[in-house]
């Protein structure tokens, strides 16, 4: 059992990343920090004679840590209610990857369940769930299982501390997957 | 009445673009080819000390043009049920305008109309709701008049010329744009 | 091609109608108004032992009318951001459907295609989506083809036949349906 | 600090009002079970000469409860996706009151905070997000602060008692009222 947390805070430490830490605590996981990485927009050549060309960034590292795993947590700030741009042009590249021959992308992503964490100031406990619906029907596609979300509500650093609802719910994530791991 | 249309394209001439130029057809208006310009992903200095640094990107020019302009079409494809990774980026960096000194950017965006052009291929008349209501809490958030959308069903290159609907509202909104313009 | 419009509306006349009824010009269908139904809540009588009673209104008469049918417009006034409450209580209703040993009422819904028509004063294009969301759920769950819906923009009586866009869609659809009953 | 739980439960003792139940342990409040009162749908004379009628039903019994009250709490279980047909047949009839010289209805809402309640047995953390985006623009057109919400996952009878995050939420809740009403 297997855990990645996919980050796409484009501020380190931010509250999005402490309340996955939270959900992860005792848990030995592989994080995937997105602002660390280049990962450039894609570049659409789904229709484009000769397909996708190699990209040299890190999104096939990143790609690759991904598969080793079989849970994934998706960590993303709300911004302008929606993913980061830097989680966003990651999810955009897996379009490259379903049409990469050398695995097969969506069935091994259908293996895997997901989770996702998202932390916002302006209401995100109703403005976040259109990027709720989102993820959902991203994971629909992929036949990914989504498994539960947290959205906490938080502005300033630290914010999430004072969000009682959220962390009860890291709580509860976590002794979840402390079980799994046992 | 001075039209812009933003194009989150990551692809040339793509659906998104024809059914955007045929809304526009006789219109003068600016095109701003997102994929044209290199805009990198927010680098969130919101609460640091000193706040955001200057970034020696082409996001600053595009903004400049884009408050040049009365009224705004955003058009990007529906990549994974959301706006392109490379619109999203651009998106992204208002947060950086919205702290910038040298200009009132809320105040100014805010005088402007806003539409929206989105072409996908899985239902998007269902899958892409939610980034249409992401759009709205946007341009609420901003104080900018969200005037009308349209979203077609294409996947394949010009695959957009067989949606009748989406030509039809296409044709609509040209008359009424040729009309302002008069 | 049996062609049933049900209507949710508690005016009468009023634009939904109107606009269902420009859909439908010239095309053999059966209107089913709800109006003049008396259709009352569900008792939820799922978990009880014997399940559900027989219930002495116009329901199994109705759904028996929707049964003979190969297409349902479901035709409701935006009330309060969701489908009126005629509407709602005939929907609830299928619960006990589901469960009358009769017939076989998912199976034969699940053969049928459905399109929405409604019509709201508050910004419905966008405060009208979440009702959309849910007709996807309502249908996706019976099986049934979601073909399409038209949103129009209507307050005061008559105020639909102002809507160019809507009125677009409509007779688009009645191409359609006159194609498919030639 | 007066507290009002409208139920729109069809069925007695659910899930939904299990889950109410817990988060109201301890405080004084008054139940307003819909089951048992006779709301019949609104009909619609906004637009009639003369206008609304009074109607011989306990509607106005119900509302007149309501606005004795501070903080109301929707509670209904999620019926195909949306709120029970007794619950929008009750918000329904809200258009008359809007238009009752009697008393300021939209006014006297708008002091008032609501809280939903909702328990469905088919994904409702992700297929009941309509109907929370629903009672947002229901409550936002009002004035009402909208205070927070749960979602409930359960099917048989006394399911929700194993939704730990559910009954989790409840208790927080549950917490914050005692101290309200201290």
């Amino acid at each position: 059992m297997k855990i990645a947390a996919i980050i796409g805070s484009s501020r380190a430490d931010g509250n999005t990343q402490q309340l996955t830490e939270l959900a992860l605590k005792g848990i030995d996981y592989t994080p995937i920090i997105l602002k660390e990485k280049q990962v450039v927009p894609i570049d659409d050549l789904r229709h484009a004679a000769g397909g996708f060309h190699p990209v040299s960034d890190d999104y096939e590292t990143v790609i690759d840590t991904v598969l080793e795993h079989d849970i994934l947590i998706f960590a993303t700030p709300v911004y302008w209610y929606g993913m980061s741009g830097l989680m966003k042009n990651f999810v955009d590249r897996w379009s490259q990857s379903l049409r990469d021959d050398r695995f097969e992308f969506k069935k091994e992503m259908s293996q895997k369940t997901a989770y996702v964490i998202t932390c916002g100031g302006d209401q995100p406990r109703i403005k976040a769930l259109p990027l709720i619906l989102q993820f959902q029907y991203i994971f629909d596609f992929m036949g990914v299982s989504f498994a539960g979300y947290i959205i906490g509500t938080a502005n300033a650093p630290s914010d999430i501390l004072k969000d009682e609802r959220a962390l009860a719910e890291a709580r509860q994530w976590n002794e979840k997957f402390l079980n799994k791991q046992k």
